[in-house]
């Protein structure tokens, strides 16, 4: 039923409201934002809005995620290495489109509960779930043993450090950077050989 | 001129002065904290306060800094990875300790810039000044090699895991977790052979 009521806005119109949302998002931040609000924008009924997505927690953490220009989970070049790099350059594109939108939700999850929930579940958990399918497709091919202890971080090793080179360098962690992190550290302790190019044969 | 000044305030008054000032964060938060309260709180003058810490902020991150149980500067035990295993242990110690009081103080860092800065330059600059000692006497003592790719990355993948775990798995990096981290990651990027417990012998 939902499915059926979610079939009535096409994929271009629910971009439309996606993009509403977020501009009125950096317009005006977290707290402003209406369902009302981007209704109006977007021309669109609020009752429509509501029935797709519920809350604006819901309709913002949708709105980030169907805006983003490389999905994780769709990224499968055959090799770890290849997907782990895909998976970098991705990071960084999805980082530093929008510095200040991002600083501004994360600002306002601190004491939103439901929007934390929201952005966990629509964000983060996607691309947990898709590094870690990475892996496994790795053990599937043997290219990493099942049990390779280094395995279980490699999620965890990726986005610490995007987060962490601020603090530690005061620099964000560009493409360049979460390569040569890739190379020295994460490639090396899952037995991985660290080369310094991608070669175009898989 | 400063250092004359400052010795007029013996290290237990200091401590007794920071108590208070994380007292009164902890029961009101960052905004409403004034120099005025902790001097009122501390039976100090407020003039002291001032020209000891010059700045609310100043004395924020002074305090959190000056209360920490274990000054990973203070570690050496002769072996990186026995330094990096306390530093682990370390860090644990200090994000359990009052993780409200974290919370709100990032949230504060984030609306005051003055703040971030004293937090930066007091707590996470001489974090990562220790770390990077740590791997430096490694290199001396011919532990690892001077151009080692993975040395610099250990600081940010510590620091990184910590902040990450939350997110990926929904639960605290505990000691078990960091030291498991240290053993499968860490350790064998650097070429440092990943034991499972530290014997007695350096």
């Amino acid at each position: 039923m939902t499915s059926q009521r979610r079939s009535k806005i096409t994929p271009e119109r629910e971009l439309e409201l996606y993009e509403a949302a977020l501009d009125l998002l950096r317009e005006s931040g977290y707290e402003a934002l209406t369902m009302e609000g981007v209704a109006a924008r977007s021309r669109c009924g609020k009752s429509t809005l509501y029935r797709q997505w519920g809350t604006k927690p819901q309709l913002v953490a949708a709105a980030l995620r169907g805006t983003r220009c490389v999905k994780l989970a769709d990224v499968d070049t055959g090799s770890l290495v290849g997907d782990l790099r895909a998976a970098a350059r991705a990071a960084v594109a999805g980082a530093g489109r929008d510095t200040a939108l991002m600083h501004a939700l994360s600002h306002a999850a601190f004491q939103n509960p439901e929007l934390l929930r929201a952005l966990r579940e629509n964000l983060i958990e996607p691309e947990v779930a898709a590094i870690n399918a990475m892996v496994e497709r790795a053990v599937t091919r043997g290219e990493i043993a099942a049990d390779n202890p280094a395995a279980e971080f490699v999620a965890a090793q990726l986005m610490g450090v995007m987060r962490a080179r601020p603090m530690v360098e005061g620099r964000q962690a560009d493409e360049a950077y979460l390569h040569r992190f890739l190379e020295a550290a994460v490639f090396p302790a899952l037995g991985l050989r660290a080369t310094s190019r991608v070669t175009s044969h898989p």
